[in-house]
């Protein structure tokens, strides 16, 4: 929509000064500077140099692919992703990713991963996933004629495998060890192209987080200026790093002086990047306990999201289950009902009680609808109903 | 946004001469035409003279108070209604209003109606809905800091029914024919302003249509023409008339020469407005048999749908589930999940099979995940998965 694509490297960030070619994406992290106990990520570098300022006099609308200068090559076809409302929440403003096509944030992932697929030659993609990344993948590869592959285990809620099989993906729920055996077989063997982790720590694929910049770009222009501090959901850590990518652009094409605070809101039940943060690992495993907040638990954190809290002067907050259900009751409260991760944000920036002196934005990720037990409940009728019923 | 609210009056749709104030709001149709069989609806009228022509130079976005001059006052907040995409689906336009707060078209009449009974004073709203008009009732009613009452059904699908609860409304379920009188006793003796219909022949809130007419704005700048065509799905038609009003609007103040024929896609299984529309009926009331679009299935017309397919050339178009079933499925197979009613748009247009000449728009109001039985299904986990249950 507005020029090509400007990507034209991959760049490790586990040795800067370690570059490949743009293509094959290399979805099982650098090759030189990965290690077996960590595994270190890519990202994509552009030519800076030739990106026309008039790029960010457009308005935020559903296609990220105003913005494909900025991205790796779009060969897959939108859905009108992006273009999410900044909506005020206690003084802060919240934004509301579960207005994508799938609702959540992974539609800006998904649109450029499976656009990988297709350059690639891939007869599909695979994704190892419990929620929101496998229903989105499988969208947008149906989008673009591409089969899917959804690894799911038993913790996914059944709406939610509904939900990534209606888009007529191949969903099989699988034990949890099982899944990343599987999922490399499948991409060996099958050629399928793979849009989930693939690594010891995480490392995700490596145009990944270039969708997620996009939200960075938006924030910019609805609120006029960078915010002083975002708060994140954060499982591998893939949206927080690529929103502190968008700022960083941003400053490096001298649209904003300054950059927000990148705090990484993680389920206590777990927080792999505030325990690298605390250690100064470059990434880290940990113990997980139980969460309901599915969508973000897990044991392994990524490098990424230790770089752009750390760069960006920001901090791992844990929330518990308890946090993020008072969180997501007070965003239904106000009209806004998220599920149990997507309120992770709002309760680590309400943990900190810090000022910021400029703008606060807490990312919200997905609908409510996605939540564990959401239906299990019925409901009686009542037969003979009276006004003290309503009133109750 | 854009200064403040043209609506001066309200015009009975039942007898042209017959007007009234614009407040309170005649929720019970118009008091001069209404007979026993027979409920005429009124509509809004403005001071379209005073309109600013630079009104429509705007870039569609999520807030419908960008069109506060051709709407009722605004006295409630926003969720971000509006500025939905236009995505293609086999050669026509589908306009995916899954993408709103709460997940459906809703929300645009919503953010009306509770702005009505916020300058009502009234303490709270209520509404009979066992779907998407309660929930999003219930969101901006929380937003706004009023009240909410559901009355709901048996036929309300859990999730949805949890849906309504998580914004903190009084979700009460109840026999069919218990709702109506219910609702007026909350109406009367709470003094709750009514956000659903209460007349013999749907007439409904007589602000709810001007929502919806944002939704012909949008096409209009996004399509840069009115369309030739536009199928809605229809239960009681505030869609289908609120878009044909907003087109009218738009010839009226001289944007487009052309206005659009409106079709009226209904369940087959009952078809009030096709009924209406064959006997030259001003609305009809009709034998209903069982349908799974629980969204858009009912006995009772209204006069607004009528007159939207009559006056547009349009025409109303029965839609069987097994058609919408395929619809919604094929939608789905193109990334597009719609619960089974937001499928009947597309269904219909399918089912005529006719050249326009120009765009057609297949309006899409909701989520998947509002579905009955979605997330009753559960899947088993393969112990020992093998590449060949992937292939299956």
């Amino acid at each position: 929509m507005n020029g090509p694509s400007l990507a034209i490297r991959q760049r490790s960030l586990g040795d800067l000064t370690a570059e490949f070619p743009l293509f094959p994406p290399l979805t099982r992290g650098c090759p030189k500077s990965s290690t077996d106990e960590i595994a270190y990520p890519l990202e994509v570098g552009y030519d800076y140099a030739r990106v026309d300022p008039g790029l960010f006099d457009q308005t935020p609308g559903t296609d990220i692919a105003r913005w494909s200068p900025l991205l790796p090559p779009l060969a897959a076809p939108t859905l009108g992703e992006g273009g999410t409302p900044l909506v005020e929440f206690e003084g802060i403003h919240f934004k509301d990713e579960s207005r994508n096509p799938t609702w959540s944030h992974k539609d800006r992932l998904n649109r450029v991963t499976v656009s990988a697929a297709l350059a690639a030659g891939a007869p599909g993609v695979v994704v190892a996933s419990s929620g929101n990344h496998g229903a989105s993948a499988a969208a947008y590869a149906a989008r673009a004629g591409l089969r899917a592959i959804v690894l799911t285990s038993a913790d996914s809620p059944p709406a939610v495998q509904a939900f990534a099989r209606a888009y007529g993906a191949r969903v099989v729920s699988v034990p949890a060890e099982a899944r990343w055996p599987l999922l490399r077989e499948v991409v060996d063997r099958l050629g399928y192209h793979p849009v989930s982790n693939q690594t010891v720590t995480h490392t995700g694929h490596p145009f990944g987080p270039e969708g997620y910049k996009t939200i960075a770009y938006e924030l910019f222009l609805q609120l006029g200026q960078a915010p002083a501090a975002v708060f994140t959901p954060t499982g591998y850590a893939e949206l927080l790093y690529g929103v502190w990518k968008g700022f960083v652009e941003l400053k490096l094409l001298g649209l904003t002086g300054t950059t927000p605070r990148m705090f990484a809101c993680e389920p206590a039940a777990d927080g792999p990047h505030a325990r690298a943060l605390a250690t100064g690992a470059p990434a880290a495993i940990v113990e997980t306990f139980p969460s309901a907040a599915y969508g973000i638990a897990g044991p392994v954190g990524g490098h990424r999201g230790v770089l752009a809290v750390r760069d960006s002067g920001g901090e791992a907050v844990l929330v518990t289950d308890e946090e993020m259900r008072l969180a997501q009751r007070d965003l239904a409260g106000q009209g806004l009902w998220q599920e149990l991760s997507g309120a992770a944000g709002v309760a680590g920036y309400r943990k900190l009680r810090r000022e910021f002196g400029g703008p606060v934005v807490c990312v919200g990720t997905s609908s409510g609808f996605k939540d564990l037990g959401v239906g299990a409940q019925t409901y009686p009728v009542l037969e003979h109903p009276t006004l003290d019923d309503l009133r109750a």
